[in-house]
């Protein structure tokens, strides 16, 4: 029930302010006995954090987690898992030049509204910041789900209007040894390119990350309001700065006729399995067996390193002047964020699909 | 927690499988006192019925909920509101021909595999005959947030690759006067004559529905988990046949800069509002105070007339052929679903956003 | 989180007034594969029927369930199972004689305080008619936790001042056989001298049960908010007119040392168990595998067959006369929904300890 | 949903083991612009820690609360309110004797049932200790709900044998002025000689507590499952050694005829209003207007300082010796947690009731 909460069986409570002392989270649910070692963690806080990329923010923190229950020697006692990273690079006067303003197409202004006070005095709840601690309990999601033999992979799919022109052509795990996370080197040039020129003129891009869930069990999801692909939208549209949700084909699905969509049948090693996959891996809210497959739509960072007219607190036509560190693109590191709550989606619906026959 | 419940204060319960006896809600969390005329409930209830067209099934049923609980002439009580809707024109024969291999792309597989029997079995609790409590719900929903002067229209964008070509020059509410819910004439003849064709070849397509929520008060919605547009995917795929969501110019938005996307402040009557709305009405998940407005896509009806070559459940090759009542396109009937799980979201937050400040 | 559903896995929402055109539930969360009998189901309700005895209202309903979902040939699919049970021996004009004043210890003050209607007009929610839409619920529980070989049973401790004497002589089994369901036949005779006095009167009595399950595996409950005994007292408290709730010794335990009180562990049959039960078969909330047992306290029926004096709504001063039909003494009745009760939580937390570990 | 999370709109989720590194929580829904003075935190925390009397464990740690998000200036921000307490003064190897045997009545045995890893691995999640965390949370539960006036006072009614002699004689206010939180003199010297013979013997006691709730609205708690008492006994049951709960007479009603029971209307000062409260404030689950009280049963202390016959984990009989730092009764202390408890109970009902009519 509680709004910073995701998750029904396995969930995880996040907290902290961008500005604050700290992020954290508690993650309840998690059997005992899974093993997460803390170099697992590490590598995946660290492919959040910037690299010194041109891209990239440079506010830039170790994000080191303290522990602070539910685990011995790394393995989980089945008691809540209750960690936090410190704010150690924050700057509060960062904000100082926006308080005469509301940013726009900033969630300033509707915190104001929302919680009658600024959003500068909490420094920040709504900043992306909150993500470190998903990304923490991913690590948790991820190792649980890998019991199952389920694997997650995502890929930087396009950014602002370059794209990997032949999807089909693609490894996605090349993505891994890709700077923006794309696995087509072509596009990834390109993009780069895009970003050096986007960066210059102190303005931001969007973009779009496909997700593969591979290996997943059927069975997975339930077959009315809590449909595998309706939590995986849900846990996608909580992410900061996404805008668009596709599962499969999804909008090019809307444009096919029903025999160019429809996935037959077919044997294969003599396991009876559609033979193509549009659908994405989920036939009516259930996990089919197929790799599910997802597609998510970033919008480009509202803070611009440009200035932008609009008007002030009191009505006045100002121009607000650029200020603070963020990033030109989000995306490459917002693949981690995305990989993570996929995979608190997928282990929360694996908990709960275990009671769904005797 | 139970998966055939949406809602957190405002909740809608469903039961029913297509050929069991009926299909019914319990709607829980609604304030006593609120009105809400028989005839509007079944005015809505009409909007989703076949009415004869050439693209809808002509499995036709008359609808007439049949009130149990929770209210007294036509006004809450404050206690659970429980409505069934018999199905009289079951035909769970229907369904025999499918019983020696799953139709391609539809859900009768992974129920299979997730519950341990066919989905036949229940005469099918995955078909759409469900969101017809959607609609019902919705129904009281509407009347709710129209307390708070909130309204709800949708429209057809698009029918397979027949779109409303200029978005910008439609009125929204002459939808209402379509028979295919679309608001321009020209792009309705053209959808109308591809229904036409793809019904004469056994063919089904899918669409896209705009929807738009109107006098949303500032505030609604959570910041980090339950974000408004969050609830709002969420909702949106768990109806049947939808593949993708974005809210405001979602996966448009992907290839925007930041300087063409974001909405600025300006002065409009006095109020302080973004000048522009590419931002769909939510800024960080909150309602911004902008018409709401978000897409939503739906495959093409997996059913279809025409013979399907696929494998039976022994693994053998077959010719499926075609047999049930189905609609070449669902799209049009879709329309007041979308509406009524929009108003499902908007009630819950509007009742969950009175505790957010002092 | 609706407030008229109970349980988390394995749950049941209720609608309906006692006065109105049904009572009924929805059961989610129970698995596929479930066989219930019809005359199981029928066989509970009639526990909770007035079986014609001197101490029962004489309101009398067959109270025939309909089942409308989530079965076939009386085994659940995994879809939700609704049924309702019609009202009709409904008279709402019983409550007219109740318009000018509020019934002494009755809820319908403060229903009116909380929705702003007269409960009288929803022909009442708050009445125990809503049991029995949980015995029937209880009835699939039963059949649930029957798998695991967990098995319920209550029995009548007390009515009024007369109890049973030797609480270790008894054998809780023979409960089934007295029609006041206390396995003491001397003390249920005291019980019937008793209430044939009060009914006399026009009084009427309260008592207690002590529910005994039997056969719990270890390690059901969870260690903190959802200890099992804390869910037993939740459900339990939930039942109109209970007023009290105690697991093992309970309030005796209070005037208990500790050394009197603990329960060393010993050898038997080669498994280390306790060789006492004062915990009542749970430590920290977690089910030890000894027998649990409570015992729950119930109020006087509030209606009286003697005039009371009170003030009316223009607090005057007056004298209510009686009217309804109405018990001396609930306790004998309530035995199997206390019963249905703790199924209920026992098959919850049954489901949720499966992903206590890997 | 989750097992270590109390409350649906004000809620609280707590983590941390007895001797790990902290323990903490996190509220979730408390709204924004509270003020919650640091000092009264501290006091409150004050009535919980041991104050060097005989009858206290020697464990004493300062327990001051670090806060880590959702405040600024003491102000709630209407993000999630983090907190932790360090455990300065932890001794794992206090568990160390325990480790060949599971204590009697204690809770270690259940937990390895259930998790599969000794309870003393994660240093004890079922210690009382985890209740600090409740006060903490109690402490903002109380500051909101006496926005509507009301207020929590509870007062030590009984250890072991030695109660108050006269319930009615007594000002439960004075309760804050004696050591044990007796507000009988007499009967808290009685109580007094009592613990220390115990302490002498290595022995312990239980008792029970009552707690009134002023001042509250009409209208709070839902007339169903989350009726307010039962609220409140779900709350009390999850406090450590609780093992029965009342509201109003609770146990003695169930000795009460009808005429005895009853609390008639009257006129009082203008108001209609029961002239009687054996119902505890309470009627079909939502609160009447006048006082709420409700008594707790705690069992004694389940550790002693004296030998214990049992048997090991091989089954061999041993004599388990005494050790570690342990209460003579905890009754004393745990006033404040069950006032904190009460507190988040009607805290979370409160924000529920906002919505219960248009």
């Amino acid at each position: 029930m509680a709004s910073n909460t995701f998750g029904k069986l396995f969930s995880l409570t996040t907290f902290g302010e961008s500005h604050g002392e700290a992020v954290g989270g508690v993650i309840d649910g998690c059997p005992a006995g899974l093993i997460v070692p803390q170099d697992f963690i590490a590598s995946e806080l660290t492919r959040r954090r910037p690299g010194g990329e041109f891209w990239a923010t440079t506010r830039d923190e170790d994000d080191d987690p303290i522990f602070l229950s539910g685990l011995i020697d790394h393995t989980t006692l089945g008691s809540p898992i209750a960690f936090l990273i410190q704010n150690k690079n924050k700057r509060p006067g960062d904000y100082q030049p926006y308080e005469e303003g509301w940013r726009p197409s900033h969630a300033d202004f509707t915190w104001e509204k929302k919680f009658g006070m600024p959003l500068g005095s909490g420094g920040g709840r709504q900043s992306a910041r909150e993500t470190v601690a998903r990304v923490v309990a991913g690590a948790f999601a991820r190792k649980l789900i890998e019991q199952s033999g389920i694997t997650v992979q995502s890929f930087t799919r396009s950014i602002g209007s370059e794209a990997i022109a032949d999807i089909a052509a693609i490894n996605p795990d090349e993505a891994n040894h890709d700077p923006l996370g794309c696995p087509d080197k072509e596009a990834s040039q390109r993009m780069t390119a895009l970003l050096r020129k986007l960066k210059e003129e102190g303005n931001t891009a969007g973009g779009t990350i496909t997700c593969l869930i591979r290996n997943v069990p059927q069975g997975l999801g339930e077959p009315v309001y809590d449909k595998l692909h309706a939590r995986l939208a849900y846990a996608m549209l909580s992410i900061n700065a996404v805008r668009g949700f596709e599962i499969g084909e999804g909008f090019r699905s809307a444009v096919m006729n029903g025999s160019q969509h429809n996935d037959p049948y077919g044997l294969h090693k003599n396991a009876i399995r559609p033979i193509s996959n549009h659908a994405g891996g989920v036939l009516g809210g259930i996990s089919s067996g197929e790799t599910i497959w997802f597609t998510v739509a970033f919008k480009p960072v509202s803070t611009l390193m440009q200035p932008q007219a609009t008007v002030n607190k009191m009505g006045e036509t100002i121009v607000m002047q650029p200020s603070g560190r963020h990033d030109v693109c989000v995306v490459p590191r917002a693949r981690v964020v995305t990989e993570a709550m996929a995979a608190l989606v997928v282990a929360d619906m694996l908990l709960l699909s275990r009671n769904s026959k005797l």
